[in-house]
């Protein structure tokens, strides 16, 4: 495993080659894993870093210690400008764009509480194990700073209903409530989390990276739209991935009842 | 407690100050409180009144007797013009809309049966409790009478497919059914309604009266925009709200570890 | 009941004029009920046919043997130029498309698995019964074709974490996850699967065949749309639905306590 540290950073990347996971690992435990705007450039910084790295082939979002993240750090958001502000956010919602844009899928890996733009995070994610302790959360409305751009990701995860409830009231939610309501994929043993993570990470890098690639791009390019641009902008995409190298092996080796042998092209 | 009727009305509607809830409540329980043209607009202006209250942090949509709603009053839908049916439901849409439109976060009580119109206002609410012997239901495909216009509240809280089999069989689902599909927050004993939704409301309203009305109105501005969009929209209402005195204050009591003290501006 | 073979087709439609049923049959179990680009061209002209046919209510989609649907067949797909996956894509669109577009509802019959365009055939139907034998799978990934196109049903179906996890690990889900998830509505004993079927089906067809088709149009017409936008064409839709002769006729019936005589006009 090679290990990159950025500067004194609130963000650890590593790549671990032998699995092809790249984690972006928060790194203030005692800090609660604060999303500061530094720390919330750092985490885009990283990302791309780690998506730009051709052993990357999946990226894995976890934290140090026992809370994921308690979201924004609010100091730094106190006695200042709006464009102070507004800064923060434009960088906040960088960081959660950059999550659905790098191109490698997202695994969050959370252990504890994700509340506020933590929460946000792992909704951003592509998919999200979570510890059996994790819990869920969107409280900033009881501090006089409703969750406004948690929301986008939470209640597009979860709907309308279960999401103005976590909102309107800023209580938590458990994990399996998590997973009830589809914001969470698998809840696990805490002492299992690092292992379910890879388990799941492994299914999905036996894939053709560039399959992986073209889908996780057309699943956000179609997620928003009404469905019948969404079938003329997907029937592009799936003849166009027709047509690939791996396409046409991996089907021609399912007929032939062999492994395929990946080019990524 | 302060009460208004408004005259002969199908609607009476109450504050009470201890609680900042404002009440709007069906009161024809024995017609089974039937929205008619009249009773809309009755309901549409009370909640205006409510919400234009200082007194009201929040509103609770109920019922008197054992019925919530049975929808729309049949009686005055039976030899009409096009002209007149649209007025019928152009007044219902306004109601449905006044719902979501106001600045406090509206709760609906439902006991028994919430039909139709009645259910389509049920899910228009920003919260549902429900007594486990509330059922929902849209079964006007039974009577000729497509539920269009409460599809469009209820498919986009359940779904397509619990929508579609509500719609096309017409037939009605209990009140767990109705929290498992996202319809309701929570289900509760009919003995307890009362109780409970004070107790959500008092979570609710210990929060800054501005702050909540700056989340409510942003989560339906954000709730049907493509995810760019809403990022953008809400990055800008979540910078203008962190410069506001009460998250200041907000932001600050949580650093020292106090109660804030809301101004609501 | 009377019986038409296309050809020597893949396909069988039948009308069952006792019950309103329109079965269109996929009717080549031994190779898994596959979706050539022949077969789902019979696909679509048989629930054109069906539709045409004054005596068909509803329409169900289902299949013969083991298995519901394997998807495509992936034989044709190899070796084809970029032109001829396009038109394998732009038909199975098609086909799922006229699904949705036809006037009668349209209830999935899934036993065993219903994998890749075959998931995405039964997430396309306007309800779903599953035997509990059945699967879902979307495992296009590990054969290097993503399931881009049935991507777009199960999102719409399942939301966004769900069908992420389906589509990245290409791993099945079991009847009763699906219903869960909303995918399904029911889940039955395999023995039981035609009988409730048409239990579902008898519960729609005695409702007026212009109401339905009023309702399934105007379903899909709003599903997409911003709710403002959406209100306003089902207010219109269901003034002018109003004022046809089966709703008059309707709401008297219900008035009157006694059983409605649709004309379907």
């Amino acid at each position: 495993m090679s290990k990159t540290q950025i500067n004194e950073s609130a963000v650890a990347t590593s790549v671990e080659e032998s699995t092809g996971i790249g984690f972006l690992t928060l790194d203030q435990p005692q800090r609660r894993n604060p999303l500061s705007a530094q720390t919330m450039s750092e985490v885009t910084a990283g990302l791309r870093e780690l998506s730009a790295d051709p052993r990357v082939r999946i990226v894995v979002v976890r934290a140090e210690g026992s809370v994921f993240s308690a979201g924004h750090d609010l100091t730094e958001m106190i006695g200042r400008t709006l464009d102070d502000e507004r800064a923060i956010f434009d960088g906040c919602t960088e960081m959660m764009e950059t999550v659905q844009q790098i191109a490698q899928p997202v695994i969050a890996a959370v252990q504890g509480p994700a509340i506020a733009a933590g929460c946000q995070l792992a909704a951003s994610c592509d998919l999200v194990v979570a510890a059996s302790n994790a819990v869920f959360g969107t409280p900033g409305v009881k501090i006089g700073l409703f969750c406004s751009t948690p929301m986008v990701a939470l209640s597009r995860a979860v709907g309308r209903k279960r999401s103005m409830q976590m909102l309107l009231t800023g209580q938590t939610i458990d994990a399996e409530t998590a997973a009830d309501w589809g914001l969470v994929n698998f809840v696990v043993d805490p002492a299992d989390l690092d292992r379910e993570v890879r388990d799941l990470a492994a299914k999905i890098t036996t894939a053709s990276p560039l399959t992986v690639r073209i889908g996780k791009q057309a699943f956000y390019q179609q997620i928003d739209l009404p469905q019948a641009q969404a079938y003329e902008a997907m029937a592009e995409t799936m003849a166009t991935n027709a047509v690939t190298c791996d396409a046409q092996e991996g089907m021609q080796a399912f007929v032939d009842k062999r492994v395929p042998q990946w080019q990524n092209k």
